[in-house]
């Protein structure tokens, strides 16, 4: 079955905003067993819009746009809408009960002519409940071609997709399975893996593919295969997987889809240990990663973001005689900071990190782009100093990356 | 000039990972006088870039294409642009040397037969140099569009186009003057602000468009006009400005195109002011958000994210009395956890926020959604609570905004 995403709005065609949408719908649909062909981004002018749904006819099963549904002028998805279909706008009754409750309960004030338009759509339309906004989704077939118009808003277009959406989907179109395999690995190049693995590539079997996604530290390989059977095309990957060459899996962390503080968190809960950040050029970053996976509570105890010099000193209570014989950006004051880190937060291990980010160098004299990191473990203290580059997002991203990697490496150290 | 954006990568049709490429690309080429008509995201199949190329044809002025340049097997646009233009892959010497010194100098190893697949282009490109990678960018013309290449990884592809790309386009394309106003508006809704401004925009210049970009807690507006003189645009962008409703001026935040965090640290620095942050639903979320702001360190001192109630008390210094007595998400313990910022990061100013984002109750049986932030003041502190609803990525965002417009409010209320 195929599919294409369209998301509308004039503020991603100048880049106001990074279109987060497409990726989740993506993901969603792929899971589901659709192909996305393409993913359009669009202006909220009716003739783009007009276009694109006339060009997408009886070519795919299924098309999802996002965005134009609000209650402003510029939203125009909907009398595109009965343009396209040759239908009119009615008032749903449904809608109109759940848009006066939730401006009633939420806002506290009384339905306005310009909330009464969410309660419209066009008369031949499935409507999609949204039980978190005013903008219902809606689904109307046209030859062989399902459309979907939902809310540009994330949550809204997300908690609808989980809800009406998906049901209609199951229901309603017989899929192929798509079994991918995720391969994540650290601490080896692109193009080194590459060379690694070449031999094994080559001789995949013709319908599986292999891909590779690298970002700073890691490079994530994803293996391919779609048929009938989703166990008999797991079996094939997993008797492919186990042929790669010892070298490249000695680089694997991981053989699901998560990231790397995901991985970490699961080997910290099966060895009931827990972890805490100190961080100053990576901003309290590392403290967002972990904080946003569910569950985290039980091994995450906490972070520090000591941006100034003197916070470092009198707050976390590294030793200021150390920033001042060997300055703040040192292996010295990563040590301190770990070991502080581990300390206050009652931590059996600590990250620290030091270092000049850019674009100008800060309360240091040190090249951009060097970081130190500092890691704290039950038994022993280190730092290691690198020389990230630039701009500031890689040296961020790198710092993060190693970090991970050598806390990782001293906690599998032990035993589970 | 119209333009258009393709993506390249099986990766973002399964929505393994999001597409920033496009957002950056936009706008660029927005600042540049291009109109971006559509953003292409498609597969790494050979097919589809063919197809795409030829789609394109003498449609746009300018394509962009980023990804399928890499020295591994799935990477493929190379040789789809010798099949498009009629070309054949011969070696670059000033990419060869670049690599090689590339790669001693940074992986500190000798130079591989896929890596010197790398200086290999089109022998009729344009080579847009890589300082900061392997892969160079490739420039063709063919009939009226121009034809551009470059790397995925995302700070290679912005480095290309601030360098050799930027300095090509501004001297080969004559471009029409686009101005855009932002408005960025706090406290108000998307529908609300609608109705505040109907009359008003109404009664725009019939070549002027108005767009509404809502985000939890703002609303940002977008007013757009094109023509030949920046100077004359931006006048009349001034002039309709001025006649905007006073309703809804009073929720102008700013007339620039930045984020809250930058705006209040300017009010900060130009009273020499600081701030620091106590984050425990909101996970460093601020500290980030602060910390990537350049020339932040004059005002922002730090913050910590105590996860662990333990943390809250033993290492913040929160009362534990108070904990015990009210709850961990409680007014008072945010203004407990507000107050100890202050003093232990020597801050004018702090934040703090306490809540359950959800999934589950973490050690609170507060329901999921609430959330209370503490504000501290150079003269007094305070908390208030708020209901976010669900799902978490939007309970905290939504708590960040309120907090922020707190502050905000706050130091503004003392003179410059």
């Amino acid at each position: 079955m195929r599919a294409s995403i369209v998301t509308i709005g004039d503020e991603l065609l100048i880049g106001q905003i990074v279109d987060t949408n497409s990726a989740y719908l993506a993901k969603e649909l792929d899971k589901l067993g659709f192909d996305v062909d393409t993913i359009y981004t669009i202006s909220d002018k009716k003739e783009s819009i007009k276009r694109i749904l006339l060009d997408q006819l009886d070519k795919v099963d299924l098309v999802i746009l996002t965005g134009g549904l609000g209650p402003t002028k510029d939203d125009v998805t909907k009398k595109v809408f009965c343009e396209f279909f040759d239908d009119t706008l009615v008032v749903n009754n449904d809608v109109l009960v759940h848009v006066t409750t939730l401006l009633e309960n939420y806002y506290k004030r009384p339905i306005s002519d310009i909330n009464k338009q969410q309660a419209y759509v066009p008369s031949t339309a499935t409507v999609l409940f949204n039980p978190v906004g005013t903008a219902p989704g809606m689904l109307i077939k046209k030859g062989s071609t399902t459309y979907v118009s939902l809310p540009g808003v994330p949550f809204e277009m997300k908690t609808i997709f989980k809800g009406d959406l998906s049901t209609y989907l199951v229901s309603n179109f017989q899929n192929q399975v798509k079994v991918h395999q995720t391969i994540l690995t650290y601490g080896v190049g692109e193009s080194l893996l590459a060379e690694i693995l070449e031999e094994w590539e080559e001789n995949l079997p013709s319908d599986m593919h292999l891909a590779y996604l690298p970002s700073p530290g890691s490079v994530r390989l994803r293996l391919s295969v779609s048929g009938k059977d989703r166990k008999v095309l797991q079996e094939r990957l997993n008797n492919i997987l186990a042929l790669m060459p010892v070298k490249a899996k000695e680089c694997v962390r991981s053989y699901e889809d998560v990231e790397f503080p995901e991985i970490i968190i699961k080997e910290l809960q099966i060895r009931k240990k827990t972890i805490s950040f100190a961080e100053s050029c990576t901003g309290g970053k590392l403290a967002v990663l972990f904080s946003t996976v569910p569950g985290v509570s039980s091994c995450f105890r906490g972070g520090i973001v000591p941006y100034a010099t003197e916070v470092k000193t009198s707050f976390l209570g590294v030793d200021s005689a150390v920033v001042d014989e060997f300055s703040v950006v040192s292996e010295e004051v990563a040590i301190e900071m770990a070991k502080e880190a581990q300390k206050k937060f009652q931590s059996d291990y600590a990250i620290s990190t030091t270092g000049n980010a850019g674009p100008t160098k800060g309360d240091s004299t040190v090249e951009i782009g060097t970081v130190c990191i500092g890691i704290a473990t039950p038994t022993e203290v280190y730092a290691k100093t690198y020389f990230l580059g630039q701009p500031r997002e890689k040296v961020v991203n790198s710092a993060i990356a190693r970090g991970l990697e050598l806390i990782y490496n001293e906690i599998i150290k032990n035993k589970r």
